[in-house]
């Protein structure tokens, strides 16, 4: 499997996530994805975020990839999960919602993805009153991305 | 609806979540679920987060309930979102796998969730080899939950 083939084994320094804590936090949210590739030019090029380990799980035969905007100690991740034996498409059911990133500049970033290709489920606009712009995007194996804006400007 | 009615107003003081901020960030995953109450027992009672704020969007007929570790200016955190013209039982699909929460005590907290009646799906192990143990449980509402030992003890 081109996509799955990291050939990385897993650091054990990660192993519990850079820090050693007494409590508890929100690591990070699991998404399979078809595509490794793709969903980093999403999430990388398209968010900004960075990748930061890769890595096989063979009892699992996954390969998890970790990205996001600060560390495993400092912030909460995206996992990435490509499976060895399946390679979707996948199913997204009724209940999961999405992951909300927040950015700065949200109609810099919708320009940016719609140029990707991405599909714009919601334009941005204050769905609360008073509150954010916020807007609906698809990443590329169908889960909804919320971008909410986080600089006042 | 009775777990919808929170008749709470969108607080503008969140718009930005508690800051204003010139770099993109995860801010919060989101799931769907039947029963608030249950959810918060769940997430309060069994895994110690807050609830931070909870406010009616009319436009979209629901109700969202923001919990974590923190607050919505330093952490990520969970949406819990109660539909008032929809109330479940969600489907899950094949992609969407799970959030993450790292614990200072794997063990212990599992056992506190199975008091309570939750199903461990995976007992905690070291999946990684010399990594932490790990574990999985579901959420009242099917959502799978992983458990990682974040405190070398």
């Amino acid at each position: 499997m081109k996509n799955a083939a990291s050939e990385k084994a897993f650091n054990p320094a990660y192993w519990v996530w850079g820090r050693d804590e007494t409590k508890p936090r929100l690591l990070h949210a699991m998404i399979r994805v078809k595509d490794i590739d793709r969903s980093l030019r999403f999430y990388v090029d398209g968010f900004g975020m960075k990748e930061l380990n890769r890595f096989d799980l063979p009892a699992r035969r996954v390969t998890a990839i970790f990205i996001g905007y600060g560390d495993y100690s400092d912030s909460a991740l995206l996992e990435l999960t490509s499976y060895w034996d399946e390679n979707g498409p996948y199913t997204h059911g009724t209940g999961y919602g999405h992951v909300a990133i927040g950015v700065p500049d949200i109609l810099a970033t919708i320009a940016r993805l719609e140029d990707m290709g991405t599909e714009v489920v919601e334009r941005p606009r204050d769905i609360a009153g008073g509150g954010p712009l916020v807007g609906f995007v698809k990443d590329p194996d169908g889960y909804s991305v919320e971008l909410i804006q986080i600089h006042r400007r």
